[in-house]
This record gives C-alpha cells, sequence and structure tokens, in this order.
C-alpha cells in the first residue's frame, strides 16, 4: 500500500469503530499535515480516495465529515429469539422473486446476482478459450471429482496465503456454492435431524432443509455481529443438533460479518458438542474492511468446519465452479456428487485455474470490492433521497446488500407487488424466514451501475412506501 | 442412403430378426446379384460394409458367413420376479468402482464413461473458444433455469425431426442427465412413495431413490426387449406406484431396447393410472439399428413422459449439459434447479447451441456409432478367445455396455477384486440391484481402441474367471 493509502486505511478504521461517527467533522487537513508528518498533498489524496469510497464529504468551505453511513439511518434491530420448524416450507413464491431478475426489462433490486458487467474479464475469457483448445479428451475422467487437480491446488494455495491449511486433497471442486452446501448438509445428517440456521437466513439453507426433511432451529440474528451465541449455547444444551449452517461474512440478507471472537467462541461451541459447521462464505472476497476476514475454518481445531466457496460471485459467474473444503467428509461429498451432477465443467474448471496460475485475480478482486463500495453508497444516497426518512437500514462491511426495514406493521410482500408491477424487484423479507417477523423488511441489491433508471426504480420504491403506509 | 447401404441395412434386419443366424452362409454374392437386380460392385460393398461392421465375416473360397453374434455364446436370461425394497441402499463401493476408472493405469472395462478419445471434435472447442470470447456479461442471468434458448431450440428441432412435438419451453437445461433424472423423480414423489425400476437397474437409479427415501420394486427386465410388462400390469394393480424409472434404449447394465410395440403398451399401462414415466435415453443416439429408435415419449399422447438426456454420452463429455423434456412439470424442477446448481455452466450450453447450430453433428453421431459398433465386435472377439467357452453374453443393439453371466454360484464380486490387483476394472453385478440376484454377472464398456493393453486385460478377466471356478 501507498502511503495516502495507508493513511485512508487507518481513517477508515477509525470509522468503523466509531472513533469518528456519521456527521462529524473530521480533523482538518492541515492538522492531520502535522499530525502524520506526511505531506499536503498525501494527505488530501487520502482524503479524496475516502470521499470516492463514499466514507466522508467535502464541505466547501468547512472542510471533510464522515459521510451519513451508519447512523444516517436508524439501525436495523436483531431478529428474536428463536424459531422452531419440524416442517421447513418455503413457497415457491422464491422462484418467482429470482425469475423476475431475468426479465431485461426490470430493475433486479431483487436479484440475488451480482450486476453482471462486474465481470468483464477478457483474461478469464481468453483462459476458457484457450483451454477450449487444449483440452485432452481424457481430461473429462480425469478431472472427476474431486475435480480438476490444478484448481484445488489454487485454493488451497489462496488457503495457504491466509494462514489456514487445507489439503488439496480435502476440496472438493462443485457446480457452485450451493451444491457444495447442499452436499455439505447431506453428508452430515439424516432426515428428522435437528439443524441450526440464522434468522434471517439465506433462502437456500431453508430449502436444502425442506428437500432433505430436517428440523431447523432458527437462532436471532444480529445485523452486524452475526448469529448470537449466547442463544446457541443454550440451543445445543437442549437439542441434538447435527449441523450448523451460517455464513460468516456479509450474511445474505442482514449484511453482518461475524468478529474474530465470535468465530472462534463459536468453534468451541460446535466442537464441545461434535456439531459440524457449514460455513457458506460465498461473499467473504467482497469485504470492504482493510484486510481480508478469516473464515471461521481458520480457527477450527477439530477439522469439524466444511467451507463451501465459489467464484460465482466475484469473478465467473455463470461458470458454475464451486468448491467446499470438505476434509474428513471429502469422500461422502464425491459419492452424493456422482451420484448427482458427476461433475463440476469440466473446461470452465480448467479455465478459472490456469487464470489463477496466471496471476491478477488479486487485482480484479481489488477493483471489483471498491466498484461495490461506490455503488453502495450511490444507493444509501438514493435511498436518503426517496424513501421514507424513517426507514432503518443495515451497511454491511462488504458485499452487495442492503436490509430496510419499517415498522412491525408494514407488508413488503404488498411493497414487492407494487414494485415489481412498475417494473422494479425487491427481495421481500419473508424469503429468509419460515417466520412471518421479516415481513416488514425486504432486501436490496446494490450492485448495479447508477443512472436514471435505477434512480426512477428507486423512486417508485419510495413511492409504493408511502402509499402502503398511508393504507 | 446409397443403394448399397440399403441393402447392407436390409441384410443386417434380416440377421437381427434371426433370419440368418451366427455361422450361417449368406447367399453367394452372384445369387444376390440375380436376386437383387443390383451391380456387382454395388453387393461388394454391402457385404464388405456388413463386415467391417462386425456382422459378417469372409472366409476365402468359401463366401460370406453371418458372425458369432448372438449365438456364438448362450444368452443372457431374464432376470427373475419382483424384487421389492422398502430402504434402497446401494453400497459406498460403487463409488469405488467408478473411481478405479480414473488411474490411467488400470484398463477401465468397469467404467461407466465412453473412450475419451472417440470425443476428439475441433469444432466443438473451436465453438467453446468462440463462445468464450463473445459471451455477453448478460449471459450469466439470462441462461438461468430452464437454460439457453438457442440451445432448448435446438434439441427441440431434434425432436421435431423425429415427428415428437416438444416446445422449447418445456424443456429444462441441466448439468447433464443424472441431474434431469434426480430432479424428475423429485418432482412427482414424495419420501415413502413406490416406484418402479428395472432389475438390474442403472445404480444412479438406485441411489437416486435410496436419498430420495423412496420404496423401490424392481421388475425383471429382458436382456434383448427390456422391462417385463406383463409383470409391470400386475405391480400398477396392487401398488400405488407414483414414477417409472427406466431406459427405453440400449438399457445399462443389460444392453437391451424395447421394441415399439412394447413402448406403447408401457404408455397405456403407466397412464392409465396416472404414473409419470421418468426415461431416461442418454444412450438414445447411440443405436446400431438402420433407423434412429423412437423414444417412449413420441408415444406418449397424456404428456406424462419426461424424458431424458444429454450429451455427455455423445458428444461433449465433461461439458456437464444435459436436459429433460419436462412437460407440465418444467416449473417445478426449475424450481429445484435454482435450489441445487442453479444452472448448467453457461459457456459450455452456449458452446453446445452454436456448434448444433453449424451442422455436422449427426456426422459425427455415425461415424461415433461405426467406431462402437467395431470396437464391441473387437471385444466379443477377445471374449471368444480368452474367457471360458460357457459365458452367456448379452449383444446390445447400441450403447457400449456388454453383459455377461456365468452359472449362479459364480461370484463377480471376487472377479473384480481379482481384476483390478492386476490393473483391470470390471463392473460386478452387485452394482445394479439391491437383491444378490446378479451377483454372478459383470458388465464390460467395449467403447475402447482395442491394442495389446485391452487384449491382456481380457486375458486377465479369463483368468480370474477360471481361477475362481476352480474354488
Amino acid at each position: 500500500m501507498t502511503r495516502y493509502e495507508q493513511l485512508a486505511a487507518q481513517i477508515r478504521q477509525q470509522i468503523e469503530d466509531n472513533i469518528w461517527q456519521s456527521g462529524d467533522r473530521l480533523p482538518s487537513l492541515r492538522d492531520t499535515v502535522k499530525q502524520s508528518g506526511l505531506s499536503l498533498m498525501t494527505v488530501l489524496q487520502s482524503y479524496q480516495l475516502l470521499e470516492s469510497q463514499g466514507w466522508i464529504t467535502a464541505r466547501p468551505q468547512s472542510g471533510y465529515y464522515v459521510a451519513h453511513r451508519n447512523t444516517g439511518f436508524a439501525q436495523v434491530t436483531a431478529s428474536k429469539g428463536l424459531h422452531m420448524s419440524e416442517n421447513v416450507e418455503i413457497s415457491a413464491s422464491i422462484f418467482n422473486v429470482l425469475q423476475a431478475c431475468k426479465d431485461p426489462n426490470i430493475i433486479p433490486f431483487g436479484s440475488a446476482f451480482p450486476d453482471p458487467s462486474l465481470f468483464i474479464q477478457p483474461k478469464l475469457s481468453r483462459a476458457l478459450a484457450s483451454a477450449a483448445r487444449h483440452l485432452a479428451p481424457q481430461s473429462s475422467v480425469i478431472n472427476l471429482p474431486p475435480g480438476n487437480e490444478k484448481l484445488r491446488r489454487n485454493i488451497a494455495q489462496r488457503y495457504a496465503l491466509q494462514g489456514i491449511h487445507v489439503s488439496p486433497d480435502d476440496i472438493v471442486i462443485t457446480a457452485g456454492a450451493m451444491e457444495s452446501l447442499s452436499f455439505s448438509l447431506q453428508a452430515v445428517t439424516e432426515p428428522g435431524d435437528w439443524v441450526v440456521i440464522e434468522s434471517p437466513a439465506f433462502y437456500g439453507a431453508l430449502q436444502a432443509i425442506e428437500r432433505l426433511r430436517l428440523k431447523a432451529i432458527a437462532i436471532k440474528t444480529d445485523p452486524v455481529t452475526g448469529i448470537c451465541l449466547d442463544e446457541l449455547e443454550k440451543v445445543v444444551e437442549q437439542y441434538d443438533i447435527k449441523a450448523c449452517w451460517l455464513m460468516s461474512h456479509c450474511q445474505n440478507p442482514l449484511g453482518g460479518t461475524m468478529p474474530d471472537e465470535n468465530k472462534i467462541r463459536l468453534v468451541e461451541i460446535l466442537a464441545a458438542k461434535q456439531i459440524t459447521l457449514i460455513e457458506d462464505d460465498v461473499y467473504g472476497e467482497l469485504y470492504n474492511s482493510p484486510k481480508a476476514p478469516m473464515p471461521v475454518k481458520g480457527f477450527d481445531k477439530s477439522n469439524s468446519v466444511l467451507h463451501c466457496a465459489s467464484f460465482s460471485k466475484c469473478l465467473a459467474p455463470g461458470f458454475r465452479v464451486g468448491w467446499v473444503a470438505a476434509g474428513k467428509h471429502a469422500t461422502k461429498i464425491q459419492q452424493l456428487q456422482m451420484m448427482s451432477t458427476v461433475s463440476a465443467s469440466m473446461p470452465t474448471q480448467q479455465a478459472i485455474a490456469d487464470y489463477l496460475s496466471q496471476g491478477g485475480y488479486d487485482g480484479h478482486l481489488r477493483r471489483l470490492r471498491l466498484l461495490l463500495e461506490q455503488r453502495r453508497y450511490r444507493m444509501l444516497q438514493a435511498i436518503q433521497t426517496h424513501l421514507p426518512k424513517d426507514v432503518k437500514v443495515n451497511i454491511p462491511v462488504g458485499g452487495y446488500f442492503l436490509w430496510l426495514e419499517f415498522e412491525p406493521s408494514f407488508d413488503a410482500n404488498s411493497l414487492y407487488h407494487f414494485a415489481l408491477e412498475r417494473g422494479v424487484s425487491i427481495a421481500p423479507g419473508a424469503m429468509f424466514s419460515t417466520s412471518s417477523q421479516f415481513n416488514h423488511a425486504f432486501r436490496l441489491n446494490s450492485s448495479f451501475q447508477w443512472n436514471g433508471q435505477t434512480e426512477k426504480g428507486m423512486q417508485i420504491i419510495g413511492e409504493g412506501c408511502r402509499k402502503l403506509r398511508r393504507k
């Protein structure tokens, strides 16, 4: 990092730690020059970087102020208590929400997928073109589960750079993280078993539990720090839990990222009861903190965390290549795979392996994170402009989801229909729970390039909110 | 077809209909010239074609004889009666059999996959390279289920050429036929439901049934004509059957292909009870009859056949692209897909769509069928040379599997271990049933180029057979 980037990271950390809060005036350029010993130009560059990232705003003749991020909006509150479901059933309406996002005439704020235009990657296309031309016929057999060896080594190397030891033999390449998660859950449970999930949770978890006829306990989840460990501790005492499925970073839909101390405690709680953790880490590369967060897997001493991730949200949507660091469950997961999809697509596995070996992935990720951060900031500005002022918004430290709430009587399902009729999709809170406690909330995808269309979309959502609340 | 091809097809049909049997001397060239009115050259070309395909052999100064195909070996007998399983469990040993085929030092006669070198297709590679370079970023959203539109139209066109009406909207592109089958089964059943399968059956069916906690009735299946319809008729009267899963062509493992009259009767039996047919047709393109066989789907008037197929066995192994003509279940299957693998790999979908549009696929298929037929013939010769003379062999009219049996006390599992220790894999009969009635049988993959290695492999299997029978 250059010196101005270092200073920017430092100020940013101070803002994240609430040393400077929204609306606070930052030390003047001159004061910072004096305090830091850096040149005026360096300090100015830092401030400009932070401004471009949406952390601070300049007010003419007055100085730099912390932008309205966390407290410009009321903070979302944690969900309530436990929710137990002996029969998990999530309606087909989720499918309709997802399908709506395919229509090019609909503004896809409800989409789960990042803006595809973020992934225009000539280098990756060239890697695939080259793989297409040079794929040995035998590769269709050699790359059968656990999958392309070079790719497994590349992934193991990325773990190693974070200080996590994962053998390439313990990695199984899958047709995306959703498959990794589903196989992981299947590998460690039998129908009728209890499983712990978050409340609210990724609807994929709810549906996998439904399909595998498991019973779910949804534990309240903090919008900032993730699953409530005190609750979890009580639950594992009372129930014979077989697995816990959660997202450690940029939790979908709330956006929370677990602090390291929570991750350590989580591993201890689960290890004591020999409960497998299925760590859904698909947004792990999309952090906007100065340092990459450590997966829970990094604190796992008893090899009982299955770390599931993919390239779909950060490099190659549509390639359908993911993986699971499956440890002792690697063989069982390959067995499930051979009887389900047989293997991930082999040319795309090879292309990603070649791309990773060429270098440049980290540069791409840095640009991607910065873009996502800028776009999130633009969406927050539009929310401030168009939505009722008392909307509660959770602002995550990564990913591309914003979680919005109104008073408990607000009906986000009606908002969904109101907006969809006018060409805008949102993801209503009901998608993320088998209880009704999130019916007043909704999730927006902030990954899209801002323009007149998206501005209009937000205006429609604002109109809908006002109209529904007047009723 | 040219005139000599027509004549060859005609003679071949006569052989198949047992008008000429193995060892019979065919009419002389001169007699055929007289009888047919064709030129000597045309008749000679026909005979040479039949010889190259392994149907007939020339004996110097004697004439042409029907090759030892069906009756050179004793015919395999149909399996016995019904087998009911309330708990289907197929051991992890199947996985070991499949994994053994990945080892380049092992002769993969036990493999389920066709020889990869059959699929060296520069045109397909170019299509994928071009897709890689020109894939629009939006394609990762547009190609979400039901999948690439151009590909779905191409597939619908191929159905139309066979006189089967399937709308592109009823086709769902999947990550291979195994996924199509598994989703189809899931779409029409609930845990605890009864399902009819073949005996012996593709182990994938057994495992899907195990995973979905269904109950199976395995119906005896004729090695030539497929599932026994008299038995099926009794079973659907006695049980509340929800689905029937079978292979209409080149059944795995026996090799049987259902005659059209059986297909028509099958559809009637199932339609009367509103039972869904899940037609596994992955080997449908690998026929070696003069005409493409009609899928059962082609006789389906009540839209209750789900036709599952893929490009994995006939064009692009490793691409992981298959489909299901899902009719009224198309939406349900897309829902299952969105919660499982999300979609098939998008560049490979696009590549196959472009390849199919360019033309040349049928030429590739013709070459492939001819090669598979020649290779099967070579393997049959090696079986005659190296295996005990009383081995029973079923010779299918397509695909690339041979099914071999000895007396009921023969232990094919021991043969499997004997051969594997010596570097040869086979697929023991136990893989294909939850009963023990096929423990004396095994399946060989005849798709490989014949050479000293494969000859040696067959010699080892022969040794094993003799040694085990002496015990």
